[in-house]
């Protein structure tokens, strides 16, 4: 039951929680789930090459432009609950101040599910350091020991992956496919505000069918139209097989 | 939802269902699914050690025995449709004839979920080849043109595998934790029918125990105090995270 | 240099080579390799399932159709030879009769490359047993001491393994990308002619445009629009590093 | 303590166990264990390409020089107890009866070690075979329920795997090094008789050097000059850690 | 033989030693080797859970109380040479400094043998970067370049690796198993002073049995009653297969 | 074609690219390619135990030598560009002002090819750092959103790994064979300049015959008799199947 669900996602930079899950958050948030994003950069060094081709830009240019266009696809998205930590990157550095300030959030939240980057993802340094900050600072946010006035210490969730660019390259395996056909639109609608990345639009809206024929294929469901996949961190535990 | 649900279980020797699986057997029947269980040898050659330590043991005392043992096991964990092929094990050879009765057997049961062995036991080869079997089975039974007279094609079901006894060795890792507290005495009761065996009735009652505490500390959920883990042959599939 | 090149292609079903190798299949011929493909069957049982559901589809008016579909596709990849053994799928049996006929087959050829099923095709029995056949073969038909009469050692050729359905769970990796746009529009036509498969006509299109994605981002190369990728048996070994 | 220790080595070709593990058998041998060698086949098609090459070569004229060399060859090392069965090569072929016949030769021997190929070979799909063979063979050979007449089961024993020729491509990782520095000699002068296959000696001499290397390194064990290497079927068990 | 070997023991918390290497500690001893234990933090924010829960916890008390308790717990074992280096712990900071102090200590101890966290424990940070800091501060204590006033090099010595929690999630794969039977009492009391982690006494109690029951599977050895088992770092290098 | 390339080689210490990539080096030069090679340290502390040994060393006196040798060695190869950045080695840090430097180098050079270590060396920590800094280097380097004053953004370029010492402990796989024939003679000289790792010149001089079987064996070219190996970072990309 999706409805009542907390849900914490971490994006590296400005677009990713867009491109990777964007149909997922947009069916929770209509299911009556809670989202939470936290984009911990704007790309600025790393994911917006062709915006740096234009004449005269520069960091605070590019950051504004980047900026607007991912508030306009949370919009659509219906995340009205956003997080900017304007972190550089390309590197990135994610210090124990962060890593407090991310524990926090998480007990602020309280999340039942975290979607954030993969553990690997071979092209981009950036993921893969997220990925392992927002698994550790989960570590420590559960343990009742890391004392944090005025915080809560929050229960074992689940973490989910986000794909990288090229699966195959970075050991991804897919551990769910969530089916997004009710939300499909709206993915396809927020992408599009990535105006300077057309290609990447095109990209992961097939991606979308053909995670949707995948879905079908491995469930023998029909109505799977267009889905996306995640990684799971841990094995499923619960009442039943799913 | 268990309610409704059809489950395939294939066993390739008489107690092996009973070990791994039995206490979500019994809760899947307590719950309203439907169970049927194919066990394809009564385990003489291979499972029967201490069996063929009494004085005076043939093959046709020693399969009368597991076989006595096995129809008390299943009774106590609620299987009524129980099948018992009565296969040579050590080695065990699956024939195409066996290939057609099996995926008959599937066509005729339909099923959402199988649970057979994993793909990979690192000490018994019959293991082995059954989890190969059951697979390659699945497939030709989802398939519309392997045509069967008087046989309807089925949808692509679920499939899980049970632990093999040294999972580590065996490149096993739980993909699903099954919360099994409601079924545990059961399961015990359906242990103890295997007198011989005494060393793996403690052996699999303390695996429910350790189980139980992985499926706790990945869960947050303290109730779970029994479990079972399966590896997931498929990634999961649906509507929500799980 | 494709110039001269010799290339065998064996595919266990109708159409894996089109959805898998089409295009590269056509810019090798394009480009002065000879291309011979030796298709293992028809595809009846596992790879027709739409063709089943037509009102009195029988297993020679499903083989017929099939066999239409393969030839036209063949003829507008530039494909002059061509070979159907008609075997049985869904299982596949490869007998010695077979491994011999395939070894006078590969000594007939002496390719320099052979392009076949990967590995492992998580979904696809039959692949798995025609990437080993074809494999062990290759072994056989280089070995001085397996004797044909009228038949001559090949030498140590380059095997290359097709892209499976479902990738990330076949543990597929991508060795080398083909850049196949000279060929793209001819891979397509190809497809089409596979009228009962029109899902797959689809999904393979946009492998061809996801894949040059990836050729170009890993390559830096900008004049890649379409790709196939295919797993390496051996690595690369040569006069320069690739 | 090597003393009393009972080794059966299982070589699917007439060289293959005196390139890989030759310095082990003579050593083995020298301190006082017995070791019985199986070659189950001469290599007549697959091993012994040079000799094809010579003028009028036949079947029978290959053989005859393959088991005078691999004759000559366990004189050397000190193997008194050699059984040949003379299989076919390339393709081999283990039926049941061969099964039969090995669990047979193994309750003979009573090997605390058993030496064969290991898992993956990938150049030579008879080395796979021949060790799925012999590991299944031990497992029903150790098994109390088969029973064969005038034979008495085995216990455990422990199982090793040959390096493969091309190591890294076959996914073998070394479990165990063995000084061999005292049965060098023994080992250079067996190999050398295999007169048609000079550039093994070479390789398989310099092998030795290079995994005396790895055993210094890794030991601190500056008098390991030559080694072999093996893979271990198993983890050690025992009263302390080695 | 275990008389006269020197072995370190390094702990990131203060009672993983006991769990995970209590009986193989106790054994050594009682076998005449030395055995020396750091423990680098007292685990008091990652592993005093219910700890906490108690009325007026503060880390001050939490940290008396770990302290006691690992103190006690060594006597039972027989160790007499512990060191506590009072850390923190989630996250742990492993400075230059720390570098050098356990360089230093590796120094003086000259050991045989290291038992220390295994590569990847998926639930618990700091055991992975303890694993990683004392595997590279052996590489640089056995670096004669690495000069330190009053330091003598050591001689590569065998590293192992603990058993993390979720053996099966973390990749864990025992490299050895060793009989605990005569240390087994002692193992059991010594954990018996972790007062607040009962359900880990269990826990480690029943590994203790199944470990056990793994062990004479593998080595056909029915004498082991209780063993642990560990990672191995390296390849067992010696005179014969173990 | 060799002829044009860009190169850039990056050895953690004074001698790394010359045993592992001193014959790949020298044939480029010698066919027209622009080879640059970065030695970040000369290895004093990790790699110069026997320097240690002689009366009187100081880490100067070592530095001394270690950089007369690569010198030599370097020139003896054909390099003229070579560049030692002098850094501490056994740990070495390498800073966000090191990336700045080695994002600069590259955009200075321009390669299409990089050499460095490859990922995993299981007993030299220097070599996987290194490994891990040249790729996030060049991830940075390939994005046109790090601004660096005077730099031109690189293409994607190839990416080369080393073999590590003890290949199958370091998960090493070769993926790319280059035939260093012509360049044997002058890799032999110049690893003859180390005159203090004696064993390291016997070492890879025989890993270039070993090579050399295995890249004769696996391309059916006879030519080959000397080789070296690499790891592939990426795919093969390009316009046929090499």
């Amino acid at each position: 039951m999706i409805q009542g669900k907390k849900v914490l996602v971490v994006s590296a930079h400005a677009a990713d929680y867009v491109w990777r899950s964007g149909g997922t958050i947009a069916k929770y948030i209509k299911n009556g789930a809670t989202v939470k994003v936290v984009v911990l950069s704007y790309g600025v060094r790393g994911e917006s090459n062709d915006l740096w081709n234009q004449e005269g830009a520069t960091a605070e240019s590019v950051k504004s432009i980047r900026s607007g266009e991912t508030t306009a696809a949370a919009k659509i998205l219906g995340v009205s609950d956003i997080e900017f930590w304007d972190l550089d990157d390309y590197p990135m550095t994610l210090t124990k101040e962060l890593e407090d300030r991310m524990v926090r959030t998480m007990r602020a939240v309280q999340p039942d599910i975290i979607i954030t980057h993969d553990k690997i993802d071979v092209l981009n340094p950036d993921h893969n350091q997220v990925s392992d900050f927002v698994f550790r600072c989960s570590i420590m946010s559960n343990s009742n020991g890391v004392r944090i006035e005025g915080t809560k210490t929050t229960k074992q969730m689940r973490l989910f992956g986000f794909e990288p660019h090229q699966t195959e390259l970075s050991s991804y395996v897919p551990g769910s496919f969530i089916d997004i056909t009710e939300a499909y639109e709206q993915k396809v609608a927020a992408m599009q505000c990535f105006k300077a990345q057309g290609h990447l639009i095109e990209y992961y809206t097939q991606r979308a069918f053909l995670r949707g024929n995948h879905a079908r294929r491995i469930s023998g469901n029909k109505s799977y139209k267009y889905a996306e996949s995640f990684a799971n961190f841990f094995p499923v535990v619960g009442e039943e097989l799913y």
